[in-house]
């Protein structure tokens, strides 16, 4: 099968790779010149723009698009007039499912299929097995879903049946995931904070052997303790990439009481500040009606 | 080496098969006799008393007990006057880290080396290999060591030091265990309430393979929706045995944030209530201040 990929950032040049490594013809685009030959190296067919891209793939087209969330509209127009009814744009990024369902429908009225993958695993789930959740049409994921199992690590994927529903159970795997992250560091806050001296990188190994937290987070803890024992060299602050947000904002929505999850957002929002205007507001009234001392900046 | 067993509940009765299938000769006591006549059908010696017990060990006595926290002080003060200096008790079971350090401390009067062992793996583990967090002192930690390394799955145990820092870090691997479940079971809140129809097995299984939130607890979870697709059998109230409660309690007495573990806790807590009194006086309030109805009971 022929498979047009468009975007080659980390996880599409290992993506690609990945594709190659499974026989498919790829034939790839990214606006970055230098990305385009690394991947001719590895064998794909590279081209200079999206046009020869969609041209380049025959009949029956499959385009699968990886790029960051903020240029995926703009793609799908710079590459829609050179797409046909019967074509399937598969968008393997993070996207909002309400976006996703948006290009469905937009994509839909020119009788193109568009099919929505959450893909989890990262770089190396990308070039050796990724984790996929795809909605869209069930005509389509017939064609695709080879794709899919074969770049995929075992039991690796699920259609998810309508638009959207691919990229919203991505985003609740990744709300999920706020959560349980936001339980291990809390704990090892716990243990730092405590009367005992831990060997940190000892616990979240024997967590990792036998316990019920054992778990791939608690791998990468491991992982991460082994490198630097107190993790001295990082600071605590936690960014984010907006998949919690909607997770909360969605559960917000559904009037899902989804408090853990919630509290894992707003605590990596408060480790962005040094210092919060809630504190100083509190600190005053402490202040005003007891005369509790303030400290000074 | 010997071994004396107090205690064949679920966990005991498992543990001590485990002991016997490497080659320990394991003496055990219950209150209930059933319990012991089935060790004994193992190869175990069963007695009938703690003193019957203690004497069977011979010299350089190892105790292993595997029994409810509730009963573990009553266990302790009678056996006690059957004990002599060099003896070492394990105690195996749930038990707060600070009762663990009194009891430490009180053995220690008589020369006995108290350790406070926190065991994870549920009855499988205890059975097939366990995992243990072991506090105690270092000379008598020399001795049993290999309990553990025989009767835990590989890397599965970890001695952290000094008394009470076996049940301490058991409490903080539980803390973590309820926010990871709470993270768990709000995810598929909001899967529950979308408009997307998920096959929440299929959905934990994709999330088994390949996803970041990979873990043993979904693995737990894919087991659960396979009994009962949508868990309609089981009602939403999440009982809790203390340990959760301890963590907070300790991160509060530590001044260590841990907002998304006390929320976990606090909404097993709301689960347990058909109704709440917040509730109705929020709903009071409403009403009282913009005329909102309330519903009657």
């Amino acid at each position: 099968m022929k498979v047009g990929l468009i975007g080659l950032g980390k996880m599409g040049l290992n993506l690609g790779q990945n594709l190659l490594d499974h026989n498919y013809e790829v034939t790839a685009f990214d606006v970055n010149p230098d990305a385009v030959e690394e991947i001719k190296s590895y064998g794909a067919e590279g081209v200079s723009s999206l046009e020869a891209l969609v041209q380049s793939l025959g009949q029956s087209r499959v385009l699968m698009i990886m790029v960051p969330h903020a240029v995926v509209d703009s793609v799908i127009n710079e590459v829609t007039p050179f797409l046909k009814s019967g074509d399937i744009v598969i968008e393997a990024g993070n996207s909002h499912y309400k976006e996703s369902i948006r290009r469905y429908s937009q994509l839909k009225e020119l009788g193109v299929s568009f099919m929505d993958a959450g893909t989890s695993g990262g770089m190396e789930g990308a070039r050796h097995g990724a984790n996929y959740m795809v909605g869209g049409d069930p005509d389509a994921w017939a064609i695709v879903e080879p794709i899919f199992r074969d770049t995929s690590v075992e039991n690796g994927y699920i259609y998810t049946g309508k638009a959207g529903g691919g990229h919203f159970l991505k985003m609740v795997h990744n709300g999920i995931e706020y959560g349980m992250m936001a339980a291990i560091g809390e704990g090892f806050e716990v243990l730092e904070k405590s009367e005992f001296e831990y060997d940190y990188e000892k616990v979240a190994r024997v967590w990792n052997n036998g316990s019920v937290i054992r778990s791939w987070l608690m791998e990468l803890t491991e992982n991460a303790f082994s490198k630097d024992a107190r993790l001295d060299e990082i600071k605590g602050v936690m960014h984010s990439s907006g998949e919690g947000k909607w997770t909360v904002e969605t559960a917000m929505d559904l009037q899902a009481a989804t408090p853990v999850i919630a509290m894992s957002l707003l605590m990596r929002y408060r480790s962005m500040d040094n210092d919060t205007f809630t504190g100083k507001v509190v600190a005053a009234l402490r202040n005003e009606f007891g005369g509790h001392a303030v400290e000074k900046k």
